[in-house]
């Protein structure tokens, strides 16, 4: 068939280029030089960033910027984050430098447990491996042993190993249920290792024990894998100040008290209507998943996480929380993160690297306190924009900025441009047109 | 304080490296030169990438691959994926080759409307207000006419304008609801604009309509804002296939009933148990949100609709669904992506463009039944590995060759460690361990 291919992983870097420009590109030869632009010029570096992936042709380039100013527990940290989205680090730095003369933010880890699961299914007596799951429990510590050692001389390793009946849901169904502590990595891994270990002793446990007969003998094992939802691996961001000292200064459009009124609405709005709490946790993950890219961990695990979370009563919620009491603003977010500062990619990954030097190289626990208190930021700078002057003004300026950069206008151009789209609606074909305007009418005047 | 700054928005890209790398880095020298290192060669191209954001000193570099071999709707693909986890390439191209000779993908857009509302506060008489509707959305259309106007052409605009009562979850408190319909783009600058002009229509409909007196003039417009949670933007894809058709070959070590009913069983627990639901539906995630980035779209708010999608009945859920009747397996999976092909930074960010172009330029639905199929197949080959050999096999593979890479391994090295580390736990100390041994038994080997 034409546009596929047998064998594409095992060509050449080059050939995979040639093959893709060749297929799908209207000129090929310029696609590729294109692509190959975006290869690092160091070809050792190079060649790390393709072993992280696979059938690599290029790079895709997220800006990566810093937002400095942010004070969390007493210590100031510039943080570097990763994102193509326009505002975002703009804002995670207004409301740095905001919260950095009221006292900065605080940031509290609440528990550090991550869990994974073997699933089974199993038509065996239930009460009868409870009864030997004592037994059950050391042989499966032991057989992991190999895989446990070095974890648990950095301090961590299985904290517990439970059974969970799920029969009454699906029939014959059980797991058990492993809660870890992994120390300052991430620990996928090393999970996935032990709870697949886990599952090879279980099924023998069954077979050999002499408690067990017949068709108690056979356990299927269906899966063994690590959780992404781990509510207990968690930390509190959160800022407080007196509500006068909201106040930004004399110019100051609306009165602190005001601003408060309408910034605790918009929270409680966002707890009750999931429509909107879906775009208020949005704009959290907007900071969050900068810094989580950008010191090299897996921002899908982080979302998954923080949102199944967010629904985790029956509704899904806003993140954050908002009170004005006795004269005291307070704003706060509980976010579970699971997240490693060795492991993974976050040594490998040169800007990874880097971005974990510029925080200090920041223990797991510290990490989480400054990427939440980041999802603070962002969602405090988001709301104060919602509920002032709206977020169109700054958006449409960045985009239209963009747009011009693109359609290399001069700086003459740009500030027409800026002036005439005050009050239009910005698009790229709008754009497009005014440019072409314009410079016909200053070739005019030029033969004129 | 120490570590911050005022102003450091206005310093040059220079500067701001240069005050980063003086401030946090042990070699401020050498950061430097390693963050300028990924900037891209061409100026131009840097600055626009850089115009994309705020505050930025270089690129995080993700892998940019390709999974050749999507047959979607009878059309053969190469999905470009910007991704920086292993496997996940590998694993949606082997799906993709699998299904291709299984008859591929379907996708099918169910609808593609959007949202977005303007939240207020209103004490007055509801029904007053229901009885003038009509009057206030000829209103509201009116005023919005100039922001509306390109889009109408394009076949979009507002669809429809609602009056939500949410009183009785908070007193005095509505939203109008609006419907839009983008086309081809994700439409967040166009939505926000018209909620914007309608917040500010509504506000001067009450303060001037005669039926309106003493306080029902004062309406207090607390946030006019699209919603990420579009449950109405919606595509299934999926496969199926006689349940025969899925055996392997000859060698395959389970059959192909044995591998449906193991299957099967994993989507079932994925539907009733929150803790493996989260994992699973960020398995999709990884092929969804590596095409979302490669093409310029934002996976903060695909990720963000899909999960509420998963909660939406109470209980966190699996968005894929699996049944085997009458000898048919049966794969899809529903999933709500408002995502764009033309507008934001699709056309702008230059590895978008070409993605783009490697996909034959698609409209926003063929986009979404590409991006979905994409987190199908990941799905498939995820549960696929979980189900027969597991999936840490293949994945420490990887991190081991990672870390060689890193290291700076030999081949013949690279050959030894693979032998050594297939029966133990991967680990960036282990490996560097075990090298440094080998090196040292070269050496004295060299000089004996």
């Amino acid at each position: 068939m034409k546009k596929t291919i047998s064998g594409f992983s095992r060509l050449s870097k080059a050939e995979k280029v040639a093959w893709v420009a060749e297929q799908f590109f209207q000129g090929p030869e310029q696609a590729a030089e294109e692509l190959k632009g975006f290869w690092h010029q160091n070809e050792e570096v190079q060649r790390v960033l393709d072993g992280f992936s696979e059938n690599t042709i290029s790079n895709y380039y997220l800006p990566f910027g810093v937002a400095p100013n942010f004070l969390i527990n007493g210590r100031a940290y510039a943080v570097p984050m990763a994102i193509e989205e326009s505002s975002v680090v703009a804002a995670a730095s207004s409301a740095a430098k905001y919260w950095m003369s009221r006292g900065g933010f605080k940031a509290e880890v609440l528990s550090t447990r991550k869990l994974g699961h073997v699933h089974f299914i199993w038509e065996g007596d239930v009460q009868k491996l409870q009864r030997h799951f004592q037994e059950l429990e050391a042989r499966l510590r032991h057989d992991a042993a190999h895989l446990t050692a070095n974890m648990e001389q950095r301090g961590g390793g299985v904290l517990d190993i439970r059974l969970r009946d799920m029969s009454q849901l699906e029939p014959y169904y059980y797991q058990l249920e492993v809660h870890f502590e992994t120390c300052d990595s991430m620990g996928a891994n090393f999970i996935n290792s032990v709870l697949e270990e886990f599952s090879s002793t279980l099924q023998i446990f069954v077979q050999e024990h002499p408690a067990f007969e017949g068709a108690e003998r056979q356990l299927e094992a269906i899966m063994a894998i690590l959780s992404n939802y781990t509510p207990e691996c968690i930390v509190r961001a959160s800022v407080e100040c007196p509500v006068e000292a909201l106040a930004i200064g004399p110019d100051d459009p609306m009165s602190p008290e005001e601003f408060v009124r309408k910034f605790t609405k918009a929270v409680r709005i966002a707890q009750i209507d999931p429509y909107r709490a879906t775009t208020h946790n949005k704009g959290i993950f907007n900071g969050v998943d900068a810094v989580v890219l950008a010191t090299g961990n897996d921002f899908r695990a982080i979302e998954a996480c923080g949102h199944t979370y967010a629904a985790r009563d029956g509704q899904y919620r806003s993140l954050s929380h908002c009170t004005a009491e006795n004269g005291i603003f307070r704003f706060w977010l509980d976010l579970p993160l699971a997240l490693g500062t060795v492991g993974g990619l976050t040594r490998l990954h040169p800007i990874a690297r880097r971005s974990l030097e510029m925080l200090g190289n920041p223990s797991a626990p510290e990490l989480m306190g400054i990427i939440a208190a980041t999802g603070l930021a962002q969602n405090f700078a988001a709301l104060r924009s919602l509920v002032t002057t709206g977020i169109q003004k700054g958006h449409m300026k960045m985009h239209l900025m963009n747009i011009l950069n693109h359609l290399a206008a001069t700086e003459q151009e740009a500030r027409e441009a800026v002036g005439y789209f005050s009050d239009k609606a910005v698009s790229f074909t709008a754009v497009r047109e005014f440019l072409a305007l314009a410079r016909r009418e200053v070739r005019v005047k030029g033969k004129g």
